[in-house]
């Protein structure tokens, strides 16, 4: 099934409650949070204490980017603040597997992502273990930036590795995802999709439903 | 002039412009604003896009509190993002004095910050270029721990170093403070006061009141 | 030829002298020294003063294992202490040809260790100048884990690599190794045996031998 | 009181528990134990097992001296494996109160350690709350050293400085400590004596019988 | 074309303005230029001031290739030295494609370079944004190293790799290459030649005339 | 004596041997060179091919100052190089006895710099032991700042440090230093004058007369 997943790293933070009521009335099936640390990635966004106190306002499956260094460390607590996906980066990891293990025990959904310009072979042992791997359509960190062209063949690629290994895994795409390109990313074999300026400017509800109406 | 500066590591993000709306309206003259990275402390907290987007519900001073290593590298993101102080931990600084001057080549006020265990004799160069010195009362990374009684010596022994060199910069704490040792804190010398749960915990604009009653 | 190599991670270190004399008679081959130091793994085992004073007791192959970052700090240091294999892991090299370069410079043998997620293609280029890779089969760090399925797969697509290439390195595996699971990674191409808990659990000599029956 | 602390540094870890009963019969009241990173300082030494399987052979207090990097991310492992006290660095700690208050925790005493160039301002707030302070008279990393002569005169200030404070903490000396200079160290105000090559070359219960007749 | 780029890591710094004048009255193309950090490689060579203050003496191609950590840090001030090229190590970049893309933003030549033991792997996704690629024939840090021969032969699979997909991207080799072996790598597929102490030593102009016989 | 050390960091590296030719004749005592690794300080200047290609240009005093973390791993290659004194930061050394002994084992002069913030109890042990004590009048990093006038009093309080314990070490200052303010440096306490911009703008033997008249 393909899903829509809202980034609120573009959300206004003064009324979150109503734009993650305005996501789920509209369908979007998943909230997408991006935690940057400053230290993967050049900015730092948002992290614990947003997630625990929005998880009443959604049922959504909560779907936590960590762009953070040696997430290991933070599993435990972006678990217990409501996230239902963890998505690690491989580039950030000395014990890829471990961590994949650390977000399962919890049982959760666990997700690895790779930059543009990592290649598939650094998931190519644990993709069996993996519900989900998000393909990084910019390079992490800000919102707001063109999708780089070359990752939609990373996403074909992808594609064809788990249909070889007959892996269910989900394809997630994340960065300068629009309308306009939505399709393309659909058709190369992605099935979550990140969006955010492209939902939160503008009017938020019909924002979504553009999205729904091509991905469903 | 006595100041409070409630917390928002305490707030309720998906109401967070209301809930400012309401410090504001009790009275409370600053924002504290928490900024963790999960490395210089051990927890993830908010960053730019929170500050961003809520910059427009209040005038109240942004008080902003970088428990992150090297911030030298973030003072131009957190000053546009809207700070009208930033704050930044003298253990975290390879140079303080560079990042010091970086804060005030922004037109906004610098205070530096001192973990429970760092001496004072970690300022004493740079106390005349300073506008606050934040003594931790607790270790920094979690809201609503218990105050570290000789923090307050520390309050008195910076005041009275402070009197010596005819030096006004303002005292803040933060970390465990309530309506039953604020008094403590003033009287040691303290006279910018951070509360988190203590203001956020039941009713927000009675909370700010009640410090106000004692601090006035 | 197929050796064993106990792992004294595992040993108790109150009589370590009379287990490895336990380990020689029943004939195990190497001495497996697991090296950790809390950062490239997440525990701290045993080091330089260790290895320097049980050299004397016994003349088995010293196979040290470098959980450690940046291990080219610590080849001479290993070399100088007794090792006749230092094994390096791939992940932890900023500079993994230099690396090997340096234990081979000591006279002794050059192994390369890659964590369960790491693809092969991290040593295609240097593998001519290897004299073993150990493919961990759990995550290092800990002993008494139990054996990560899709590892053997790896071990098997190693075999492959060496045989098309003619490359005649030995091939180790380390983590959650027994007397029920030895004989698929024999049959998937390994030969050097690591084994901890499976040797120290119980009688020593038995074990080894239980071991070295299946193997030989 | 004084009491002497063996360094296991220097110790045969092929008879380890042997070693240790001499200690014990000859009337040491501590055993020290050098943990060493490899980061921290230039050296890898012993760890988690090591204590864990020596436990058994002494009632002795296991003094451990964690020389690594941000020890707050082990105080668990090492007071789990058997440690009456730990003494973490002060220059290793970004929160020295945390690690403290870690320690004690645990239920087991708190010490800190201060390479010889580290001021005594490191501690001036802290102190209250150590049960003991570890001033290295050499620099950490390596057995064998000579003593550095200003290391004293640290010893004499900090002795002055509890006096005055009414504070008990005990003050133990590591490094480079002999027959010769441990009656100095003494009247300089030292009663914890670490020792490792003047205790472990040679007899070893003469050793501790020689400190302990000057000690008493 | 084939280009040479001698490197300036073995010239006479008190001469240096007459030797680029010798090389490029020779013909040499380019002026390599290697910055180490003393971090990403075991040496601290030249940097910034030297860049900018010998920019007037040649309109030679500036070949600037940076063995440092995360070189994104440093892009806009080597390009402003005055870089014609800028070369990054993919093993020193997390986010590779953005600090590609930094460089390109400067209006400059974008360059990734590889250690011997770097699989091409890493560069698959990226490599049609990259203007050259530098295979590192030798362990990076040092002038005055032998060829490393396993690099020949990637070298030639780079160059496979770029026919089969109608990639134009130079091919850049750097270290122990001379005249003997200058051959065998133009032949497997390079076109930019690095020569430290091959140009250096003895007659400059002498030496870079015969790279460029064997060359042209 | 008050020497005169003119730091290269502002020098015409195409015609350096010239310049310091330049420098020597004019009567300078001392070439300050300036090692920056873009990790202690935010640029990267000049190193050891430098030092080592001008070495034979003069027999002036080649005063190095070590802008690098951890400046005890390049000790012995600036000593090699042609160091006569080595000056490392306190706040780069988490070992600066150690790194101070490293220095002198070679038979060269050990300085220590602090930088502006850091106060004097960075260096209260170590001071009987160090050769000079740098005093930063600037942040570290680049040539061409204002003086900060604090740093004045820090030389002062450093001088009269120095006199209550008969010691005699050097005191330099380096940073913003010109013929307006160097009389109050002088006066202050500080014997050896780092100049750059100073001298290199200009006529460099008049410069440095200018400097020479005032300082003998």
């Amino acid at each position: 099934m393909n899903c829509l997943s809202p980034s609120i790293l573009s959300a206004d933070y003064s009324i979150l409650g109503e734009q993650l009521k305005q996501l789920d009335e509209a369908g979007a099936q998943y909230v997408h949070i991006d935690v940057m640390d400053g230290s993967f990635v050049p900015s730092i966004s948002i992290g614990l204490p947003v997630i625990k106190t929005i998880r009443k306002c959604t049922e959504r499956m909560f779907d936590v980017h960590l762009m953070i260094d040696e997430p290991v460390r933070y599993i435990d607590d972006f678990a217990a603040a409501g996230a239902d996906i963890i998505t690690v980066h491989a580039e950030a990891c000395k014990h890829l597997d471990r961590t994949i293990e650390a977000i399962k025990e919890k049982g959760i959904l666990a997700g690895v992502a790779l930059n543009p310009a990592t290649p598939l072979s650094a998931i190519e042992y644990v993709l069996p273990k993996v519900d989900m791997v998000l393909i990084m359509t910019v390079n992490p960190g800000f919102g707001g930036q063109k999708l780089i062209p070359y990752t939609v063949d990373k996403v074909r690629d992808l594609k064809a590795l788990l249909e070889k290994t007959a892996n269910k895994a989900d394809i997630e795409v994340d960065g300068g995802v629009n309308l306009e390109n939505v399709e393309t990313l659909l058709a190369a074999g992605a099935n979550i999709i990140v969006a955010g300026s492209a939902v939160f400017s503008g009017d938020i509800e019909e924002n979504v439903k553009g999205f729904l109406n091509i991905m469903m």
